[in-house]
């Protein structure tokens, strides 16, 4: 990793940090307070599975016109001062009596007008990563200032991926491509369901993948029910169709995308529910264009669906990627989003295998791509326009 | 997995809602209102990694006196569908107009008296797992009632573990020891500590993990700096101490525990290190006892290792274990929680290589127990009295 940085160099988090004050002075915001994982490596660098323990918030306060300020736990004082974070103000935590509190005031206090506003994402797709409790202690403790949603100056910015971001999704993606080639290897009849999403997760560590922060995916004949549900004993049978959908991390960027396999003969319904999904993405991919919204691109691929006689499922049909699984906007009827340029985006269609839409047995597709001035570009290798077999 | 319900029997979560209602009751809140995935999964048994998506809230609701219900989006339904919750509400998420607050609201309405009370974790090492803007809408729409902080009415119960519970924990603790084991198969001189890293979560899907949320460690002359840094490609020396740190996953439940390992031979300082915890862990062990606090619990721990002439980190000497990596209390000076029987507990102490204390180089144990009548019983297999050696 590049000296004193974490990830990229300082200058990568020196334009975003730019980027996001350009949006808050256009928005009248003094301030931007963060206390996700993805925000706060975003601005900073730094980057750690320590957010898996909920015990102790973190703080990175930028302000409209100078550096970003870092109110962390003390245990992560030595790794956030490898970042290019130069102003590191740190307490004891857990804390039960002010868990940074006064901290976080203090500095507010210091960088914000009295009058002033400050930026918290409160809106769709964001959480407050921090007790509500002491939330409602900041804002006391900050007299005349203002919180107000920044949900728009952070996700404008986000939401466009640099260069370097767009070959770190790249590489995570080239290492599912090179796990999901090994699936034939371990995914045979007879082998349960839960073993096979093991082995799915050593593969991806094997090709590279500094962790799994997300597998899932079914088995059953045809199809599957869902695609939520952990994984049971249920050995394949010939007849299912196998998906295996993946979320695996490296140098904190997020692949999302799944592959179906047939495990032998399946029925001619999963066959054509996989030819429709992969024509819907054909004719997505063809039409997409920046300047368009997500309800756009809902109704190209749900409308593609149709064309070919099949049944979309409800739900949002793909989403934005990055820093976390899945970011916005949502592919739905609802969302306006404007996909722009340099947006990375997951196409995920889906269907009913019986073509009546009955429910019981769905089919996925995900595809990942970044949108360019001429269409999208793909971040790994297609699926193959017939189902794969597994075995004879 | 136990028909008709998910992990566990439905009486297991039949009985923690009796045991929340009763806390309820007893602190006069009319509803609880969950979001978290183990606040959620503690309740309903609803276990899926699907919450690594930010993009929708889950409800639960607990009203104080008839079966919880669940709010969520449609995709969950089907899961959701398995548990022993009969009351499943959903709707289309993510959806940038009503996001299921007029769904929730309605829900507390009809649940919760006018002049009632909802109960909502709003405390130390708690989150509101909504968007805020969300939580004031819900706040305006259901009127006169009043959002209070639940922390303790839920903490109080997830804190004291059942048999079942503990059987869970100890079953990946198990895990993690097979994995610890082979260790010295992987981690010699000449490895990259991310290739390390890679090899340990490998070893603890296939001893049988269903994945692995959280792994840390550090290598380095003699000790390490932090333990929260990603691994970089520095291959492991001779004279480096190894320390890997695992919350394994088994379903839904965690381990937290450490080993140290020699790269061939070390500076005596680490030997002595090394002693110096495991004695302070002996110490605790054997005069820990239900009705301490988890300060009492940090005192015995610091002092123990001070009367080895070590120098502990600051920083809290272990916490909670269960549903999160780490759950409260937290074993500082300030924090005044009963240590009751069947709380599971690491106890993780820390001291500075360098007897004078002198900053740079760490070293860390960790170990889970239960908290028994008579003390405290270990999950897993307790670390050598010697830091075990790989290689010459």
């Amino acid at each position: 990793m590049p000296e004193g940085s974490l990830v990229f160099p300082a200058d990568e988090y020196r334009r975003r940090t730019a980027a996001l004050q350009a949006e808050m002075q256009a928005r009248d915001q003094d301030a931007l307070l963060l206390t996700t994982p993805a925000d706060v490596f975003y601005v900073t660098g730094f980057l750690t599975r320590f957010w898996e323990s909920p015990a102790r918030p973190w703080f990175i306060v930028v302000p409209a016109s100078a550096p970003p300020v870092a109110i962390i736990p003390h245990i992560g004082a030595d790794l956030m001062g490898r970042t290019w974070i130069s102003d590191i103000r740190t307490w004891n935590a857990p804390d039960p009596v002010d868990d940074g509190v006064t901290l976080l005031a203090d500095t507010l206090a210091n960088l914000v007008p009295e009058q002033g506003c400050v930026g918290v994402p409160m809106g769709l797709e964001t959480q407050l990563r921090m007790p509500l409790r002491d939330f409602g202690r900041l804002t006391e403790r900050t007299a005349a200032r203002r919180f107000v949603d920044a949900t728009q100056t952070v996700q404008r910015v986000r939401e466009i991926k640099s260069a370097a971001e767009i070959d770190k999704i790249r590489t995570i993606c080239g290492i599912a491509d090179a796990a999901f080639a090994t699936v034939p290897e371990f995914a045979t009849a007879g082998r349960p369901l839960d073993q096979v999403f093991r082995d799915f997760q050593i593969a991806l560590l094997a090709a590279g993948a500094d962790w799994v922060s997300y597998t899932a995916g079914g088995a059953g004949q045809a199809g599957y029910g869902d695609v939520i549900s952990p994984a049971d004993e249920t050995p394949l049978k010939p007849g299912d169709v196998l998906m295996l959908d993946t979320g695996a991390v490296k140098d904190g960027y997020f692949c999302d995308f799944d592959r179906n396999f047939a495990i032998g003969a399946v029925d001619a319904a999963a066959e054509r529910a996989h030819a429709a999904l992969f024509a819907a993405t054909e004719a997505a991919m063809a039409r997409l264009r920046p300047g368009m919204t997500a309800a756009d691109l809902h109704g190209l691929l749900s409308g593609a669906l149709r064309a070919q006689g099949a049944t979309p499922c409800g739900g949002r049909l793909g989403h934005g990627l990055g820093l976390t699984l899945t970011e916005w906007p949502s592919l739905t009827p609802k969302d306006q989003t404007e996909l722009r340029e340099g947006m990375v985006l997951t196409l995920e269609p889906s269907v009913f295998v019986d073509p009546e839409g009955r429910p019981g047995t769905i089919m996925v597709h995900e595809e990942n791509i970044v949108l360019r001035a001429d269409g999208p570009e793909l971040l790994h290798r297609r699926t193959t326009s017939e189902l794969p077999r597994i075995g004879a």
